[in-house]
């Protein structure tokens, strides 16, 4: 694979059509694109109206193992499946999430896919894109202004400014900024009190424009926000603080679906990108509605492993979106199963069998997970170079005597080329298995069964161990009556327990949540298993420091 | 003028060409345009390039007298000029600033023009416009992490975090982050210091973006920038953290000129919009240049009134420009110049020859400030309802005394219409006087001279006086070789003197100097009078609170 040139430069060579043309290509015209230049557009609400009567096209959800350090490659095999459904013939489009500007200049890099399967232009995809992220932002800082201007004119509402849970945002990696004092300066500066910053993508206002269904629910759902408790301990509202009419029109235009094209001319989505522990992890609803109207199959999907993001998608994205997927791609590399079968990072380089044997429990209670929503499987075996021939002739023999149909993908070396069989191996699977798709769990059981539910049914383990502050706020929650929504499990997303180190399919643990908390905008309780972190850092050596733009407006170092 | 509606109702109802017909009629090309949506649109930089041989067209100011709380209405006269002389055959350009998001929710409203003079589309403009406000918080506060990045991570450079200048930005009237203290929560979190937030159009890079003639230049100038000083006193720069590149990258699309129209459909460059007292409250030199090349007038403005946005405009942003401004526009009202006479807000109403009488010296020294700098003037009477017949022909009368040209101006309430006679004297004095403009001082001159010669000849006052820390940070940028720079005066905008109760023309005052500080990358040394607020708080009842949006689309409150 050391023949395949870097990221950026394959996406620089290009050969983007004219956004219009591609929206043509699946019935939307020039008049229904609001375009950011040539090859970015967002769809216009006349246009989602129009197509509302369309049959819906099949909906498949990428998801994978539970991430190791090895990576899995979900995002580029979303990409590549979409290419390669479109080479068979198959109006495909891609609905993904938009990547955070922050972790841009940290380690990481983008999140456009990758090799060959990507969507363009990624270097706008990667940056300031459409806007959609500093709009949230900005939408959620109103927010935050509001809160701080309310105590400072008299605070008729009595905002106890020990009790604000609401935070400022920023999208970049600033770890200075996760824990500050705010109002310092006297009194024409506000009331002094602690606060904190998270980065933008983790804001409810993010997560509320993915659930929202149009520009009302948008609006509605903003001013359930509980940004704090006060004096007598009941929830303050952003609708109290009359600031949720501001922020929807903030939001206007992020609302709208965004549309790109991948490196061979695939329609995709990108829109909406929340974080996928402390909120559900998916694009838009609107995006997956808009290309369920627009494609054949629309290919998407949720972060981190099946358990985490997967579970989050089927039981809080499908059912306020009343979305029914079809099918389910689980990715798996060799090296992230020998990685769950106890190698070590820097010895993956060497064939071992036993450790992919080991390692496939994951793989196989990942797949018994979504079985359990009721929908068919397919795994996606995304091929790296140091993969032995012995080594995939083993996953295939595993992956056959647990019956499950599995396909080899290579389309970050070679595109839409690459995934050609996955792409056959889907269709017929849609053609021949239904999909029996249903939530979980009943959103009216109480908190603990739920959790207990998700625990038991998809981690695996025994189930909720809720610590002293945990309990109380659960209490809280169901006097107030704001008990009866779906969960948001936050944890560890490398372990199907709440311990990072417990790779492969751990049994018998518990799971230890501290607090729990609702986002009543957005519509779930955030239940963490442990201290999630809500603004990164950057290492020693940022990305940034290498980034550079020439005369010529030409980019380099960005991945 | 009560017939006319609001500005909002007359902005949405405006008949607005697709930009690209706007383009065309001044020779820009569809290919040349990077469209957001079907109304706004960044000027490519291939486009500069090739009108650079054009003829540059005639360059006019737009200022005022020194402001009152009565208003001059500058950007709304500036609009309906531009109006006016499309009317009357010439090519003319508007060149203004882009206005700032955070005011908005305030209470002051947008920056778009008003009544029948305005920009379009004027929501838009107001609320994200084409992300360039995003684009220049991001890359300022990419800046900040990196400074607290680098301390936490062994901190090579040795910043001394008791001298850090640079501040982080938003663009929010949030009174609550003026000051603050940053890197609480421990070990992983940073070093704990004291810190601020400006509002965005404060950031030194907003200054830089409207002082950069092209993209290298921009990458330079970021990578000068001082953000405090190391433990042996000496400057630390942007360059020394490595980051200028990755901010001029996140600056690519912010640096190309936004072309949108009026609503008699004249084009409008809508680019840059730096804060009026810290930084020289100009648009952008790229996008007036551009006007130049491609009109036959181009009209802009500057903040403040002419002594001060005015003497910026002529000193900081022509000299960096290369520019040579061919007429002043100083605009006026009776309402303001009865303030000036020392009438009170509240007794506006009444007709009072006397005050008008004697705050006209106001009006008369503004226009001796713009002769100095060599520039032929005509001063513009903003009309107003209950301006009475023996105000104006006094005013006309005195204006005929001191030997300038005078013209009424009806463009909110008549838009274009309104604004013929003062297009057409405009025109007249194009044609039979010529400009011999010139700068005020020689920028290798002491930042004392300097200080001085501006006070004494363009506010009327004795002269400079330091206080101890200025003396000292004089003394710094001195041995530093900093002090090369031209002066941006940082002081009240309602006075000559810093005294902002002082209206009229005072004389025999002294400016103190509290703060002087260099902002090497957009090249001025800023020399505070007093507390300048760079963060502004929003009021009791804010404007955000009336704002909608309804399931149109259609914005309320917004004005």
């Amino acid at each position: 694979m050391s023949n395949v040139p870097s990221d950026i430069e394959i996406a620089q060579q290009a050969k983007m059509l004219p956004i219009t043309d591609v929206a043509k290509s699946i019935g939307i015209e020039d008049d229904d694109l609001e375009l950011y230049g040539k090859y970015k557009a967002k769809v216009s609400f006349d246009a989602i109206k129009r197509v509302a009567g369309n049959k819906d096209g099949k909906l498949v959800l990428v998801t994978a193992i539970t991430p190791t350090p090895a990576g899995e490659g979900k995002s580029t095999t979303s990409i590549g499946l979409g290419q390669a459904l479109n080479k068979i013939g198959k109006k495909a489009i891609i609905a993904l999430r938009e990547p955070s500007l922050g972790p841009v200049f940290g380690v990481k890099g983008g999140a456009a896919g990758g090799g060959y399967a990507q969507v363009v232009p990624m270097e706008d995809i990667n940056l300031h894109f459409t806007g959609d992220m500093h709009a949230i932002q900005t939408a959620n800082n109103l927010l935050s202004a509001a809160i701080d201007n309310h105590i400072q004119q008299g605070n008729v509402l009595r905002i106890d400014s020990r009790q604000i849970v609401w935070k400022r945002v920023i999208d970049m990696n600033d770890r200075a900024l996760r824990s500050v004092v705010v109002g310092l300066g006297g009194k024409a500066s506000g009331f002094t009190r602690q606060d904190g910053f998270m980065i933008t993508v983790a804001s409810e206002v993010m997560a509320i424009l993915c659930l929202a269904n149009d520009i009302m629910d948008l609006k509605e759902r903003l001013g359930k926000i509980v940004i704090g408790y006060n004096l007598d301990n009941m929830p303050v509202t952003a609708a109290d603080l009359e600031v949720n009419g501001a922020m929807a029109m903030l939001l206007k235009d992020a609302i709208k679906p965004n549309l790109v094209q991948t490196l061979e001319n695939t329609p995709a989505l990108i829109h909406g990108g929340p974080f996928a522990n402390i909120a559900h992890g998916c694009n838009t609803i609107i995006a997956t509605k808009l290309g369920l109207k627009l494609g054949d199959i629309v290919v998407t999907e949720a972060g981190f492993g099946a358990d985490l993001g997967g579970e989050k998608f089927l039981d809080i994205k499908c059912r306020y979106g009343g979305l029914k997927p079809d099918a389910a791609i689980i990715v798996a590399t060799i090296r992230a199963l020998k990685m769950h079968g106890g190698v070590k990072k820097t010895e993956l380089g060497a064939e071992n069998l036993e450790a992919l044997d080991k390692g496939f429990a994951n793989l196989q209670k990942q797949i018994e997970n979504m079985r359990k929503f009721g929908l068919p499987v397919l795994v996606a075996i995304n091929k790296f170079a140091n993969d032995t021939e012995a080594e995939i002739k083993l996953l295939e023999k595993k992956c056959a005597e647990y019956g499950v149909e599995v396909s080899l993908n290579e389309c970050w070396e070679k595109g839409g080329e690459g995934g050609i069989e996955m792409a056959e191996k889907l269709v017929k699977m849609l053609e021949t298995e239904k999909s029996e798709y249903r939530p979980l769990y009943d959103i009216n059981d109480t908190i603990e069964n739920k959790l207990n539910t998700i625990i038991r049914e998809i981690y695996g383990g025994k189930g909720v161990v809720f610590e002293t502050a945990a309990k109380k706020q659960v209490k809280r929650l169901e006097e107030l009556g704001l008990d009866k929504l779906p969960i948001c499990v936050a944890k560890t997303q490398f372990s199907f327990s709440d311990d990072a180190a417990l790779v492969g399919a751990p049994t018998g643990f518990e799971i230890n949540i501290k607090n729990v908390r609702v986002s009543a905008g957005a519509g779930f309780i955030v239940c963490e298993a442990g201290d999630i972190m809500v603004m990164p850092g950057l290492p020693k050596v940022p990305a940034a420091n290498r980034m550079d733009i020439d005369e010529k407006g030409t980019i380099t170092g960005l991945f």
